[in-house]
Formats: structure tokens, C-alpha cells, sequence
């Protein structure tokens, strides 16, 4: 086990992204805390934001403008979209960067300004991101800079999908992905829609067929398809903290069977320790996942002829955020992958 | 408003079901409970095994042999499956039977037996049956004898998919119904898939293309597709106690638009009291039924071209159970088919 | 039956206590609803604030200067403390008020400005204001003018307490009420504190010997006990949306038992529609009297001699706020104390 | 960090508190886990019953007779009581047991026996276990061969009590402690009362008066307080999976200030890394604990004079089982109290 110790910043620290990123690095054995970032909590105790995570000797949150960035390494950025290009942008060059926001994930800064709403100021570091999704995109993680961690939804879609894509298994014009998330995706801002209230006790889509992530996934499947490529995605509100589950319905293309899909996963993750592929018949659930790094894939038969059914099951702030931002730190600085994230599943 | 006094006995009065519709019953104007038949609690009062419904001079719970069907003009059944049949086979003839089990609602007696693993005992009451899809049968119930009602899941479905099936407006061989459902719909016996410590916080799909309430579906489309349809029918189990929703993912046949779906739709249930379409870009969700009789509709567009996404909403144990049967009772007795169903939703 | 109709407007509909209000009266056979006034929503239909109520001809939501108070009976007030006094003292003196804010609960001016942190800008009023614990006041309440609405945790304290102290058979200098509210008391306002990622899967106390409702409870039992009394009262934050439950741990004055404690609780409520004492052994819980307006009493022996415990269980929506508001409005009007107050409780 | 490696058994572990020790294990640095024991499900592998601990080669389930005892240093032993006794007692001398059942618990025999109901058929076996509340034991369990770990609830209120009943603060006549807990306590063998749809959305007092974790509060008090001890414990059902707070109501004795309490709780701790006496106004949550070992404790003022609210908050399956069983042992084997300890709370 390396002995190496890398100094961090978490950019965002008073979110629920850059808090739980912070609880995985509080652990992480190569990983110095040196600066916490927030905007309106600066100088506040940690533990006064986060109380879960008092007693450990954390430093107060900060200006970014206060952070002396002489001994930082990497920075972890927490930020929501459209305020975290700026900043990364302003970083010292030196300074390996992860970001969690949505802010470098689409290669087409058109797309992206068309879909955020805003204008991007640094397209120039659109090109030299690298997309974070860790199992897909090993080799490029190692020489990255800048990694644009995937957003939760992508995450759990493409690492359904991504391998039978590749392997044209699957009409790629035929994707139908029905989600389903917990309110934490939402963030810690005070919206009436994610109060407790509203949310409890009840199920609701939202977003149809306009959700941000949805481009964030024809990007990826595109690329592997040779086409552009347009899928439904469909979000849905879950009265449940932490979680995150998509039913991926797809369509067979010709000659291929159920038992080719279920290689294909077989074989692109049988070497990749936070990924399960379940036995037949056993179905991915998000409790068997809460709290840890790790995403559960199923396969199954659709009643309809030459259909399947891929789900598959992650924690959106581990796997799905922090979690994922981290493996993708270990794959930057040369790290064992699983370090730091080795927590187990926390049921019930 | 009439003032005519109806008679009726509830056989299942200790399971969710029977519960609701002893709750729904009590305030009806034109119902008179006689009695209130379980078997493991017969003897009790009905408050010990549901206080919620202690102070209102309910009869105590008797065994189904104890009761004096002299005086009863109705029957609510709200047994398992295969016990309902050979109890309501036995029962006077002169009696109408509202049936919430699902054991009259296939019209085949061989799907039946297959996918309920078990004999059926009154295959020819299962010809006399109505299936009391309230909105989609009224002129068969208004003359019923034994009406089978349907389950949750395909009510809720089959509200969103029947107007246009019939209209010819979609592919019947290509309905994607990823389905959501709260934990009552697994009923009140002990299990520990369904205790709290194992379903809170989390989701999980189940019972994947192996559902009853296929056959049950596809029963209803195919017969206004004419042709022999087979779904796709995708539940998951939601941390909440009551409320289903269906999110139906359809494709469009040649020369249909979502307006024409929309229209469909529309013109359906334009005069029918609990179904309301909403407007477009109004997002059903089920805390907006919690509690009451009705079946919210919404129709969205499709990121895919030539597809349409269908959704309605329920209450599983009212409109998906309980409610259904009062409305249908109302309808076999020429009463008003909104009489005892006036409860608005309870929100929050 | 009455069958006259009284004209009602709905000040603060758009909050959680106005909506509910609105609920029930939609109901409630001798009401036509005029009016339904909101702020910041004025001008929108009161569907798009609150779906579950769409669909029943609601007039649209509207500012407070723009309604015709000519053809309005009785106003219902749900506007938070501060907002409420000022607007109630300007309305026409004709009118009917029953106010379901804090701003006419305390009797004593400078007590509600101390622990509200605000000047009452109608102390004249106060004065005439009857304190709406229907149980406890019915009397006053049929003449009264202007009705302040107990808030939710007094009512359950009070309602558990009051015969025992006017009897004198507990120590009134030594209660101890442990309280547990659902977040909807915290109101439909986005805050932090009350959104799901925060509630959900987790308990807190909070406002421990600082609550507003402190001084309320106080001042009841300090007049029927004649004497300054203070209490403890530590309320609790439960992840539930609606309920609330009152342990009062109380001590017996010299020569009394806890049956004379029954007893006294018994003969208070023998006749009140809307209180069950419960049987020996038989516990309350917020499940049994959600979305109703009844109230649930349990005695208990404590293990500590000469101790008892008294617990009262009601939904803090309705028997908390606006179902005793309608039960309020019934005795004033001399309307049945049950009308439009009769919906069983939803359980599950 | 001690590389010593201590071969380990767990005995229930198809069950909650089984497994989460199970969890807590395979992550401990100086454990290797022999064997996993279960009565009904012996012979299935350990992922088909606890799915979230799928994938990391965990021995299958067995039986107890099926066990090796020869390479077996410890056990846990999660059954439920009244089956503990007789398995531990039979189990070879040299195997150091830490038992999480309540079989050893009460140091009376005949108290036992009365409250469990059952007669112990080890009671020889009673007198050498030690009472392993960690904090408060610390030297007897560095010898100890026989642990018998506390119940969930005692842990958070004698963690609360005991510093202030041993300094005589307190009138240890005088006790009241409310009690609320997650529904994991109830364990997972299936029950009406703990389903989801019997808990969720709602709260219940239960076992009042009559909490067989009462005498062990008692035992452990009185043992302080030099005299027999009677206290007012009242357990509350939440509708949350984990998580455990209790609320004590005590009243000081002459001469004592709210001020000695919270320097009694300060001494008593200021070592012991799982408990955080929180600063002044700081309020435990059970979200704040949630998977962790951590003990919250706050003091507050009363609004009665010459009282104080201690409260204390744990995870029940962590502090209140597990977790301290495993502290416990690390104590027994000389090992750092944290290892394997170290998770953070996870939150949300």
C-alpha cells in the first residue's frame, strides 16, 4: 500500500457532493485535507455545517480566495454547473483538478450552453477534459489533468448500457431508460420540492424528456454507436435519501440473444472491483448499495421477443459523485483504485 | 341523493383491502354494513385489528359460516387469491358479489391456473364475471352479478392505454409499462421482504416479466387490439405505503401524433368523474391521489421520435382496489357512481 | 341537517394549514368558499399551488385587497404569526374570524412580543379572543367573534392534561411533556432544515426549552391549576409528514390514582364526538387518526410510584390546526360539531 | 497498528445484528472470519441472505454443529435471548465470546428469568460475563472471557446517566427517559407491527411500563447509586430503520448545577473516542451517528427549576450492538479501541 500522501482541496465543501467526498477522503490513506472551500459557511467549523462529520479535526471552511495554493495537489470541486468553470479555470495549471459538477462533462460547448442555459468560460478545458467514467475511461484517467466526473444518472445508465453498445448488441435508436433517484440528487439548497413534506409517501416524475443528464448520455452512447444517437430517459423522484436505480428496456438487434448481452457485461467488468454483474435472477436493489462505491448490474428477459431488460443500481452520491470522483483520483496519482472506498454497504 | 339502505358483508375484512373498502363503506349513504367476515380474527372486534377504525359501532369480525346471509344484498371480497372463489361460489345466488381478489379477472380458466399455480374451483362463475374496469365496462356492470375487479397495476395501465389501443393509435406489440407501486400492495401478512428495516431508504425492481398482472393487461389490450398482445410489465417496489404510478413508454402507429393520443384520451374520459387528464406539462404523482378515487393521466412527449410516454397515477388500495369496487357497486345499483367517494386526496 | 350555507374565505391558502382548511371545507355541507387569498401566489388557480385539489372549481387564488368582503360570513385565517394580526384587524367587524396563527393565542400582550419578537399590532383584539380548544371552550365559542386556533402541540398537551389539573390530581409544577411532530408543522416555507435528505431516516429534538408553544401550554394549565405553572416541553422532529404524540409524564397529588386520572379523562370526554379514551393497554398512535380530526387518550401506570402517563396522539393538520379551526367555526355558526369533519382516518 | 490476526465466528448471522457485525469485521484489520453460523438458513452462501455483503468471499452460512471450534479465538454471538445461553455455554473453554442477546445481561438470575420469561440454563455462566457497556468496563473487559454487550437502549441512557448517578447529581429516584428508536431494533424476523406499511408515516409509544431493557437500566443505575433504583422508561417506534436517541428528564440534587452535570459528562469522556459531548445548544440527531460508533451526548437546561434534559444519541445496530460488541473486543484482545471503528457516520 502506498504511503503517499497528496494534498487536497474540496471546492463546494458545504454541499452534499463535497461533503460526502469529504467523509471518503477523511479515510483515503494517501489523502491530506488541507483546505475546505464554501462560499456563504466561509469560516465556519466544518462540524457546524456537517455535524456528522465533527471530532476529526477538519479545517474551517474558507474563501477560495483565501486558500494557499502553493501546497495543494488536486483539487476536488463540488460546485453546482456554472460556477465551477470559473474557478477551475483560474487554478493554478499544476494543480490536478476532478470536478463534480456538470461543467466539463459535454465535449460540445454549444450543447452544453444550450442545455445549461449559459455561456461556458472556459471551452478551451472542454478539450482536454476527460470523461470520468472510471471503468470506461482507465487509460485517459491516468494521464488526465482535468476529469469531468459523469453525472449520477450517466453513470448508472452507461455502465448498464455502454459495453452491448459497444458491441452493437442493441439498437442503439431504441434506448428506453426509466430512472429512478433519491432526493439528495436534488441537492441541500431549500427547494419546496424536496422538502420532506412534499416528497414523503409519495412518487413523481419530473423532467420528462428534458433532464439534463440526457444529452450526457447520447454523448457517450453515440460515441460508441458511430451515430448519433437520441434516447428517451425518464426521471423519477424517490422518497428515499440516497439511491439511485435505472431500468434500461433495449432492444436486440439482430442475431444477438440475451446470453450475448450478459457476456459482454461479463467480460467488460469482470476485472473492475466496484462493478457486480448478479447471477440470473437476482435483482439489483439501491439498499444493497447505500454508502459504498459499488454499482450492481442485472439482466433479464423482457416478455417481449428480442427485448431486454439491464438494470442496474448505485449510490448517487458515492458512485454516482464522490465515490467515482475518488476512484478517479486513485487512477490520476497511480493509486490502488479501491483506495479509500473500500466502506461497505450500509443495510438496513 | 337516494336514500335507499344496501346491505352489504365485506369477506376479508382484516387485509388492507378489506379494510379500506370497511372505511370507504362507512361513510357510503347507502350502505348498511351487516358484517364484517375474517377467519384468524374472527371474534374480535374490528377496532383490535384496525384501530384506525375503533368508535363507529362497526360489527365484530365473524367467521364467513357465522353469518346470516338472509339480509345481505352485496358482497366485498377482499381475500388472497384462491380462497375468493370457492367462498363466493357458495354464496346465495341473489347475492351480488364485488370481487377484489384475482380470481375472476382473467377470462381464461387455463392462464388462470397456470400463472396462479392452483386449480380453479368456479370456472363457470368466471364467464359470468364482469371485469370492473369501472370507466371501460359500465354498461356490463350496470347489470352484474359478480364483478371481478381489477388489480392495481393493470387499473392504472390500462386507464392510460385502453383509449388509445382501441383507437388504434399505438404499436400493441410494443408497450413498455415500467410500473412503481407503494409496500401495501404486498399485503398486511408478515413478510420480510416488506418490513420496514428492509424496504425503507431503497428501491428495488421485482417480480420482472413473472408478474400476475401481465396476463391480466395483455388480457384487456389484446382484446381491443385484436390481436394477442404480450407487454412489457416492469414493477418496483417503492419506499411508501400507498400510491402506484405507471410510466407507459408507447410508440406511435403510422400517421398518429400525441395530440391524437391526447384527444384520445380526452374524449374518454371527458364525462367520467374520477379521471382527470391534466394539462400539458402537469406531472401526475401519487401523493395527489393519496387517500381517493382518482386517476390522474399525463402524456409527454417522447425524446425519440414517434414515441409518446403515458403516465397515470393512483391510489393503489382506493381506485387500485377498495375504491374501484365501491364505484362498481354504485354502478350495479343504479346509485350515483361517485356515492362514498368524495374524499378529496390527503396532502401532505 | 342545516342546510345553510355560510360564505368562508381562506386567508394564507397556499400554505399547509390553509390547504387543509381548504380540504375540508370543500366538504363541509354548509360551506360555500368564496375567497382563497395568498400572497405571493395570487392570481394563480389554487391547482397549480396544490395539485391533489384541482378538478372542483376552486376559485383562483387572490390577493387579500382584492377580495369582496361584502358576501363573506366567516373568515379562516392560516397566515404565519406577525402576518395574521394586522390583516384580521382590518377586516370588516360583521365577519366571523377563526385564526389558525399564533397572533391571538397568548392572552397576556406582552408575553406573545417576548417569545414572538414582535409588537402585536392589535392588542385590543386579544382580549376578545376565545381560545379555540373546542373540548375546553365550547361555551365561549358559541358566541365568540374572533377564535384563536390552539397551536398543534397544545392541543395534544392540553387535551391530555387539562381534567387532570382542573381536578388537581397531578402535580402542575412537575410536567414533563415530550412532544414528536411530523416536518408539515414546520410549514411548506424551502428551509434547510426540514428538506428530505435532512429529515428522512433520522430523529431530532429541537427548540428544547425555548418552543413557542411553551408559554401557551402554560397559560392553559396555569389557569385551571391557579397558579404560575411552568413546564418542560422538548419537542422532537420525527421523519414523518403528518401526526403528533404527546408522552406527558406526570406526578399524582397526595390521596389520587391513576384511575381517578382515567376517570377524570373519562368523564371530560364521554360526550365529545372527536376524543377516544382509550381502552386499558391500548396504545395511541399518529397512524390511527391521520387526515382526522379525532384525538386518541392513553393512560398508563408509570414504573415509578406515584407517577403516571398520560399520552395523546393527534394529526397536527387537522385536530392541530385546521380540522379543530372547522370544529371551531361548527359551534360558533351552531352548526353540528361533527359537520364536515366526519373522514375516517387513512390508514395505512 | 497490531497485524495480529484473530480468527472469529459469528453466531446469528442471518441476522441484523449479526450481519452488521459481519460488516464491521471484514473490515477489521486484525480479524479473519472463520465461520458464519445460522439455524435456517446453514448452508446458503452469506450474499443470498445479506446481499449488500455479496462479493467478498465471505465463508457460507452453517451450522453451529458444523463449526471447527479448533481455530475459532472468538465469537460473536447475535442470536436472539433465550437461545444464547445454552449455545455459549457449550462452546470450548478457550474461546472468548462476546455476546450481543440479552442472556447475560442481568446479573440477577431470578430477574432475568422473571423478565425474559424463561429459565437460564446457564447461570454459572452469569456471574463470570461482564456488563460490556465499553466506556464504563474498560478494565474488566481487558480480562474478561464472557462479554454480555448491552441492549441498544440502555447503551444511549446509561452513556447519558452514569457519570451524573455516580458524582450524585442526580436524584436517581427520579429517572424519566424517553426513549425513540429506529424499527431495526425489532430485528428481522417478519411481524405485522414492523412492516412498512403498519410503521411508516407514523409513531407509537410501545411496551410502556414493561421494556425488558428497563431492569438493565436499573441494575446498572442502582449499582452507582447505592440504592435500588425504579426509572420511568417509555420506548418509542420511529419510522426510521436506524437510530436510537434518548431523552432523560432528571432532577438535580442540592447543591448541583447544570454546569456539574456537563463537567461530570466531560471528564467522564474526554478519552474515549466515541463519544462527543456536544457543545452547549448543540442538539444530538440520530442522521448525525447514522453506520458509525459514535456516541452524541447534549445537556439543556429544563424550564423547570433544578432540572436537566440529557440526551444521548446512537446507531442501535452500531453503539447499540455491533459495534460495541467489536469495541468490546478489541478491548479483551488488547487491539486499539478504533480498529475497525473507524467508519464515519453516513449522512445523508
Amino acid at each position: 500500500m502506498s504511503t503517499q500522501k497528496i494534498n487536497i482541496a474540496v471546492i463546494g465543501a458545504s454541499g452534499y457532493t463535497g461533503a460526502d467526498l469529504t467523509r471518503l477522503a477523511m479515510r483515503h490513506p494517501n489523502i491530506t485535507i488541507k483546505a475546505l472551500v464554501a462560499k456563504t459557511h466561509a469560516g465556519k467549523p466544518m462540524a457546524e455545517v456537517f455535524p456528522h462529520l465533527a471530532g476529526h479535526g477538519l479545517p474551517d471552511l474558507m474563501d477560495v480566495d483565501a486558500v494557499d495554493w502553493e501546497g495543494v495537489d488536486a483539487v476536488f470541486c463540488g460546485l453546482p454547473h456554472g460556477t465551477a468553470h470559473s474557478i477551475i479555470s483560474e487554478l493554478p495549471v499544476k494543480i490536478k483538478v476532478i470536478d463534480m459538477s456538470a461543467d466539463f462533462r459535454l465535449r460540445d460547448v454549444d450543447t452544453y450552453e444550450q442545455w445549461y442555459g449559459l455561456k461556458h468560460s472556459a471551452p478551451e478545458l472542454v478539450k482536454k477534459a476527460v470523461y470520468g467514467l472510471s471503468e470506461h475511461y482507465r487509460d485517459e484517467l491516468s494521464s488526465a489533468s482535468l476529469v469531468a466526473c459523469p453525472g449520477c444518472y450517466p453513470t448508472a445508465a452507461l455502465m448498464a448500457l455502454l459495453p452491448v453498445v459497444k458491441a452493437g448488441m442493441i439498437e442503439a435508436s431504441d434506448l428506453i431508460i426509466d430512472a429512478k433517484s433519491g432526493v439528495t440528487g436534488a441537492g441541500r439548497a431549500p427547494k419546496q420540492g424536496t422538502l420532506f413534506s412534499e416528497t414523503g409517501e409519495g412518487l413523481s416524475p419530473y423532467a420528462i424528456s428534458g433532464h439534463r443528464h440526457a444529452p450526457e448520455i447520447e454523448q457517450e452512447v453515440s460515441r460508441l454507436a458511430g451515430q448519433d444517437v437520441i434516447v428517451n430517459f425518464t426521471p423519477h423522484l424517490i422518497p428515499m435519501s440516497r439511491g439511485e436505480l435505472v431500468t434500461c428496456y433495449v432492444k436486440l438487434s439482430d442475431g444477438n440473444t440475451i446470453s450475448d448481452v450478459r457476456n459482454a457485461l461479463q467480460e467488460a467488468y469482470q476485472d473492475r472491483p466496484f462493478v457486480r454483474l448478479l447471477d440470473e435472477g437476482v435483482i439489483p436493489a439501491t439498499q444493497h448499495v447505500r454508502g459504498s462505491n459499488y454499482c450492481l448490474i442485472g439482466v433479464f428477459a423482457d416478455r417481449i421477443k428480442d427485448r431486454v431488460i439491464i438494470i442496474s443500481s448505485i449510490d448517487n452520491l458515492v458512485k454516482g459523485s464522490a465515490g467515482q470522483a475518488l476512484q478517479n483520483f486513485n487512477l490520476m496519482f497511480g493509486l490502488e483504485e479501491t483506495a479509500g472506498l473500500e466502506q461497505l454497504p450500509l443495510f438496513p
